[in-house]
């Protein structure tokens, strides 16, 4: 195996498509978005990466079947823009590794003739939020009008601690490399996975690119985290007023 | 030396050999398997393989004579299959030295006209076990019945956290080489070297291969650790209430 | 990108210059000399350096727009010597990128000519001073009598521990290349970012190469690190016997 | 600068000269002993060896001048044997490093027909202890006799845990190459700078090589920290019966 191994899957026709990524992140915020549009829209496999700054390790599938650690791009056709998806479990382990995957997947995109690229995260508030903006940062000033009118917030120097792991690299480097690129970032806590962060940030993608997708098992895991939610809040806040009444009665 | 440095110690003449590997990992599991049939079983040294990414040090023997850290792999002569095994101190300390001397293993094995493998482990359970079921993994789901008429249980996406270190990556790599690789593992607390799990491994292997190997080091070591074990478990439960009695008469 | 990328934004005609280093570290002090003298005199961007062994992210500026990390070199334009200064956000994340950065940085001071070099930096006391002194170290001792005469004291094998990152590597590798190098550390706490050890070392740099910045932007820092060093001194004391006499007479 | 550099300083003319290391380790022995070796007896400094593997950092000297991270290669000239004895202040940072780091070491003394190479080094007890033995091991078991002779141990695959880092390497690497092979191990506790065991080891390695340098420099730092140990164990014991009686009367 190369330092990394692209192994291609299939060759698919695509009409200047839109590279998006979400790997696992703050939140699995991007993680999220990009495996609900592989899911829900129709889809097909082009190329699984590989390499040797991935961990060392398989996952297994529910088949008992091996995969090796990777990342992979599907083709997805929307009623709108064309689009290449990347996903996966992973992100590469060591700071020279992420420059090299994150390289090799704009190669990728650049395979396709892709010139626009949006990175898909979390932004962590430190706090449960109710709602979740998008925020926004830019390889390009240009961009923010039309990203502003889907929704994106921008917020001067924001986030304050940069855009950290492949998100950040594949604006940076693909700003270099000329990509129209951005970052989309749904405000999350930070300590749990969040699809209503996922929601949000689906949505502006929706919208710049001219697609719809089925949001109901997306809704599904909310409403199970929104449990999960509910439960830690009133651990935080023990017991209510009116518990404290009932023993004052009693 | 090179980064991967294979010194050949023999050239043994071999029948369509299987690849077993048993390095250091859950339970030691895989280790004592490997290391117990080429004790017990007709071996001779093949190869010792050195690397810049194993750990920088040497081991005493005890003849006071230092070994460079490195793996060993042996030509095994059983009555059923030719068997190649892997053992050693060691796996590779950092994530690129991993994938690198794995392939380095799939090499040797290639150069013996190997096509089948073995990665022999632990899967931790997180408590004490009386049952050690073997768990299976495979590169291809066409080698599940074998597999499991020889006993291996399959079940859905288990391990949870993949395969993690040389046993991960021999099935993923080996069987993206074409290798019918599996991955066999011992179900095992993980908190202590197994040789029970060991034995529970070593008969579906014995089984799978059609060789048989005197166990009786093995029952040795397995009888140690249960003296161990049972140690362990007085101190959790703290003592009897045979104990209190004898207190509360006195 | 390599795995050193210079991207060259202008080319100055430089008369002798000179090379100064104030990347982050203890107290910032070395960072801020440099951040203050590229803002207030007259200055221009020369060079980006980017590098797989900055870390993995970009930074966000006050209009969303996202900067690949790396270092930065500016020629600035002073009523004495021609300057060009390094500085930036991050060091190198490890061992082999640190000696591999820091040769890149001397070849763009070679690139112009600069045979002379002054890594700026910060020299902890472990406790709060209210006098920072500038302490030296040199690639030749023939350049001693120069900076004592600037202000610059020296003491025998101090810092104790060596001078560690950029600024230790440039006086290392600088010299062995054959730079008149040295480094200026001014005395700090190392718990706090300390403008006014950067004063104390601009002073010196000033007087050593004739030229004068206004100080005021450095001056405004210092009053607001002030203001948080006399509160950390009040927590540490307490209340005064004042505060008590009060609640006596209470 | 390359990955290793070494810097030639001087070409002595050495008759089969032996190889002796005392890099940072355990109870700095090792360091103690060819130090100390290198100032007492007639020597020159023939190499320095520089490499991206070290810490990335400067010594200051008594003189305020930077020296690169580094080992440092000196001959010396004894009634005995001639020697080519390697100290310094540091080892390197990483595995690969270390290999990279050691083999280097090994080409110096090839580049001057060494074949004996003795690495020395401390091997910790866990308590302090009075009578310093000096455990040994070889690449060769020829080699025992004539160490056993000059007072070297041999204790059953000992150290347990192997032999970490240049000491081992030179040994593990240095006997792969064909040198004859030891490292000689001074018992020390681990936890203090331990001038005893490095005579411990001198007197060994003087009896091995046929010379004898002055200890009194040794025998002063072995004093000193006499006291720090004494007073060690009488915080360790608390007061003595003595002041028991004492404070009784009172």
């Amino acid at each position: 195996m190369d330092e990394i191994d692209i192994a291609w899957a299939s060759e698919p026709d695509l009409d200047d498509p839109v590279f998006v990524e979400g790997l696992p992140g703050v939140g699995h915020v991007g993680k999220l978005v990009a495996e609900h549009v592989v899911e829900e829209a129709d889809s097909e496999l082009v190329a699984r990466v590989h390499s040797e700054h991935f961990p060392p390790q398989v996952t297994v599938d529910d088949d008992s079947v091996a995969e090796l650690a990777g990342a992979e791009v599907h083709a997805v056709d929307t009623a709108g823009r064309d689009l290449l998806v990347l996903s996966g479990n992973h992100q590469a382990q060591d700071n020279v590794g992420h420059y090299r995957v994150s390289n090799a997947f704009l190669d990728v995109a650049e395979e396709f003739g892709a010139t626009e690229l949006y990175a898909l995260g979390g932004v962590p508030t430190g706090e449960l939020v109710d709602e979740h903006d998008v925020i926004g940062a830019v390889s390009d000033p240009a961009l923010k009008d039309r990203l502003a009118d889907a929704g994106v917030e921008f917020r001067s120097e924001e986030p304050a601690g940069g855009i950290v792991g492949s998100s950040g690299l594949l604006l940076g480097l693909g700003g270099r490399r000329g990509f129209d690129a951005a970052c989309l970032m749904g405000e999350t806590s930070g300590y749990l996975v969040d699809p209503k962060a996922a929601k949000a940030v689906l949505a502006v993608l929706e919208d710049l690119l001219g697609f719809d997708v089925d949001e109901e098992a997306l809704d599904d895991r909310a409403d199970e985290m929104e449990e999960v939610v509910s439960r830690l809040r009133e651990m935080e806040e023990g017991p209510s007023p009116g518990d404290e009444d009932l023993r004052y009665i009693g």
